[in-house]
């Protein structure tokens, strides 16, 4: 099996001829499988949701491509901030690796691509929250140098 | 002293105005006192971060005023996700209640107002993070029904 670094890795942002694929990826997991739609054509839901991500310069949808294969997913959303004597920050969100490419170092290449592009973007700070059961994504995050300093708390309305 | 209920609270956008009673606010802080810059006139930066604010139809920096005082400030982020069938979220960042007005109820006041603000956007969730190092802090979101699910990551640059 190929390691991320034998692969061709491309980054770019999403299209809305990709939210089929995209919507397959979020649902062919543990926890996504109970709270996705992968009914074709896709939910208006998404539709709606990717348009308002694409309008919005503030929010970029990116995929990741190995050898021409749809290989992950993740969305950077770009935060100003009063705090830190004005700031940036980059929020990461609703990261996902194809199963075919899970196990072999693409999710740690494109979480270095996110933070590269958090400093293009003049960020202070990347943040994410990661699900306490999911043991294995707080394992990886802490392997990539980011810190569990904060809770992260969710209200469902 | 007067509880919450017994003062005259009112919610709206913050003003350029405000910046150095905002500021000073942050810096009124344990942990933000190492990370802002009081002096006047303002930091550049902070109204550089201000004006990005503002012209964010998807940021929204609310003061909440008690009896015509600034009595406390937050930050919310409206977001567009793929995710749990397409849906917005509300992220909420930047809270702090004056010195003169903590311990009056007015905080908990404040975050369900922005649960109500959340709500009138269309969010699905709304989401924050607190610093381990704040116990009260993490004690009062629980008492206004968050679940701490997820570890808060994160990254300086």
């Amino acid at each position: 099996m190929d390691k991320a670094g034998d692969l061709r890795l491309r980054y770019r942002q999403a299209l809305a001829a990709d939210i089929p694929a995209l919507v397959a990826m979020l649902a062919d997991d543990e926890l996504g499988a109970t709270r996705e739609d992968g009914s074709e054509p896709p939910n208006q839901r998404y539709l709606s949701a990717f348009r308002s991500i694409d309008e919005d310069p503030n929010n970029e949808l990116v995929v990741v491509e190995a050898d021409g294969d749809r290989a992950g997913m993740l969305q950077l959303t770009f935060i100003p901030y009063l705090t830190h004597t004005g700031s940036w920050r980059c929020l990461i969100e609703g990261v996902r690796i194809a199963r075919d490419y899970r196990g072999r170092g693409l999710g740690g290449e494109f979480i270095r691509w996110a933070i590269d592009r958090a400093r293009q973007r003049d960020c202070a700070l990347v943040q994410l929250t990661s699900d306490k059961k999911r043991p294995d994504a707080i394992r990886f995050y802490q392997s990539l140098g980011f810190k569990a300093t904060h809770e992260g708390f969710k209200l469902k309305l």
